[in-house]
């Protein structure tokens, strides 16, 4: 990180000083040396309306570039900086990129641009942007780029070498799909196997018949899964009737994989998935208090516990001090639970046949954990209040108690998620701290009350 | 998922029936017909003691096929079903397998074991498993495979095609590495691009000689990031004088980032990275306790906050039911502002340049929060009390200041840590909910001390 963070903080410093004094050729000059990516984190870090500017000059002399670089920047910020823009500069424009790429940016434009830039993008033969949107979101047609490059099985070695260095336009090629005459996916040849054999040898010859492929309504967890699993750099994506429609490549792979580790912790902890460091302050609001006040009401839910037990509260007022103690670890429990088995369910290592164990193991550490941290909790409680033996007993319980309720809850609410086709990782932190506050407060009160003329 | 997860699940039952009766050449049929990726999936999910028996059986049929799906399973997994093997088998065994897998798996096995399998194995020419483990873990040249493919810069493109046709036991290759000669990396060359150029062009005429590569010491999450940026399928590694010692390819890449998201998912949630579900149970007891004993600690110390403030408690007992009700929501408040600075500092998004925008904008994120939770708050307040005005404005104001510090530290401590060189996820909900519960009771708490007389 170091060297490539410091080369892009010297290459802004350089941006604004050219763009103050207005030195367009040496700016263009500096911009066009870089990699998109690097140009990409360049226009991130720029303030908002030099990063305009820089933009706007940019893409005035290498369009492609730029639009690679937007491209990289992904479909939320790159959709902003085309947002000053006509549609027919737009569509224009939006022909420099990968077909997928230019779908996601479009998906992301205002609702009247989308339209008027759909409206004047003329479908290109063999898939075109339009199509690609038709699919669903997070689906391999979605994700797909629809230029695969393709032939028939009884070409030669040589003729598809041939094929391969006249064609343009298509994704990285590593992979050589081959297709029977109504374009089903029949095979795949490596480009290093291509090498291999005399150039006179049909691909029919040469080609591995069992193709990991994706069906274009596949979801994109599931595409990522494959082609990790597998280890590919590309998987096929192929239509109802298994003909050939598009080819997702492993750097859209790892983007899913990244955004689908991000959406995890978002959810565990009661964040929306289009929220993120520079999400406009308003809408970050907007999107995080629906969470707060649904934890409010489940927060006002375990006051009313307390409020049943006030009676006790004023008679033994160091409960109230020692409540949130029991609460909390319950929570923090839980949230351990919550995070093994939440991460286990996506990494696909928790799965229907080793639930059962799961259950038994977490329900073990959870009664653990609680004899341990009651034992201890007891033992300073003891020593504070100069060996209230009653009260430490009480909180030692309430804590095993608790601690055993989280762990069962930290298991099966995601596991009952899952089999309920639901994202495990709803069950996020906030329902699962109010299930251990409301279990907290009752059983440490609820002992207490029992025996009060211990205490 | 579905149709993969289903077919797996009708093998594990065949493997299960065939062991069962003693049909081993079925059972060993049935094996080999499985991808490495989908024969791990089987071991992983059977029961402890079949799985042994149906690794015992391939492995001596098809020791290569046996080690792959060994090293599918990932070293912990995997180092267990070779531990009851003796230190010859298993050193004949590793040959089998790459040697960046073979270096992961040695560095699980036992110490005896570990010790005794390196001594017997004997260095590979080139770079071998011994070479590996020198370097550190969760470095590039850990990561590494010895074995990359280079040839001198005056080698032509005919050349280097026959070369590869008789290369062996090289990872997957993609890209020709060009070195000079003492191993200096100079340059690189597509496959694709050398079946375009004339049989007799030398590398050194069509290589690009901007190579991104990491050096051996580079951290695997900065490695990750320059693949996963650059669209690479494969980065090269070089030693402190640039001379090309082996090459990380975007597999091993994708493994880094779903291990780096499992980490920060637990650092969040307090769980050590060696944690999981088929942590035996113990195991995953003794690395939780530490965690929930030091929340034992903070959880204390707020203990001694409320206890400060008995007096007001025993004279308006409610003030017990809500103060959990302040300081949870201050909790879950900071988890949401944490949960987006941690990801937004791991996926480069957040960096020095708008850290201070970061922070005015959760700011005022955390202000607003405070304002319309603490009014709604408030309001439910005077509709259980029958309109006690003081009660509410007092849960109203401490809302205010505790969900507005709740998001200052929830930007503030990862950002800190970070420029400290320290794992910004180390600021863990414990950490985190620790200061909003104190903040909590101490402003609500401390309020209605000041303003008791109106309560």
């Amino acid at each position: 990180m170091a060297a490539t963070q410091r080369r892009i903080d010297v290459t802004i410093e350089s941006v604004r000083r050219l763009l103050r004094v207005g030195a367009t050729p040496n700016l263009v000059n500096l911009l066009q040396k870089l990699h998109p990516a690097d140009l990409a984190q360049v226009f991130a870090e720029l303030p908002e309306r030099e990063r305009h500017a820089a933009f706007n000059t940019l893409v005035e002399r290498n369009g492609r570039l730029a639009m690679e670089a937007v491209s990289e920047l992904g479909p939320e910020k790159g959709a902003e900086l085309l947002a000053l823009r006509s549609a027919e500069e737009i569509a224009r424009l939006l022909q420099e990129i990968e077909s997928d790429d230019a779908a996601a940016l479009i998906e992301s434009l205002s609702d009247d641009l989308r339209v008027a830039v759909l409206a004047l993008i003329h479908p290109k033969p063999g898939g075109g942007v339009s199509e690609l949107l038709e699919y669903e979101e997070r689906t391999a047609g979605r994700l797909m780029n629809p230029n695969v490059f393709a032939l028939p099985e009884d070409v030669t070695a040589g003729e598809a070498i041939t094929a391969l260095q006249s064609a343009r336009d298509v994704e990285m090629v590593f992979y050589l799909y081959v297709v029977d005459e109504r374009r089903h996916l029949v095979g795949v040849v490596s480009l290093r196997r291509l090498l291999l054999v005399p150039p006179d040898t049909p691909l029919k010859r040469i080609m591995t018949t069992e193709v990991y492929s994706a069906s274009v309504d596949l979801d994109q967890e599931e595409v990522a899964r494959r082609v990790a699993s597998y280890n590919l750099l590309a998987i096929p994506v192929v239509d109802q009737e298994n003909k050939l429609v598009g080819v997702i490549t492993v750097d859209d792979v790892i983007d899913v994989i990244k955004d689908e580790a991000t959406e995890e912790i978002y959810r565990l902890a009661g964040v929306s998935i289009d929220d993120g460091v520079d999400t406009p302050p308003a809408e970050s609001l907007r999107r995080r208090l629906p969470w707060l006040v649904l934890n409010l009401v489940t927060a006002f839910v375990s006051a009313t516990v307390v409020a049943r037990f006030t009676d006790v509260i004023e008679q033994v007022v160091i409960l109230a001090a020692l409540m949130p103690v029991v609460a909390g670890l319950g929570g923090n429990a839980a949230t351990q639970t919550l995070a093994v088995v939440v991460r286990g369910i996506s990494m696909g290592e928790l799965t229907g046949t080793n639930a059962r164990q799961a259950l038994l193991k977490e329900s073990f550490v959870g009664l653990g954990n609680g004899l341990v941290i009651g034992l201890v909790g007891a033992t300073a409680v003891w020593a504070f209040t100069g060996f209230q033996w009653a009260l430490g007993f009480i909180l030692m319980a309430a804590m095993i108690i608790n601690m055993s309720v989280a762990a069962i809850a930290g298991t099966l609410i995601p596991i009952g998620l899952r089999a309920m086709k639901v994202d495990p990782a709803l069950a996020s932190s906030v329902f699962i701290t109010a299930l251990t506050d409301v279990i907290g407060f009752l059983s440490f009160l609820g002992l207490a009350t029992v025996f009060v003329r211990y205490l």
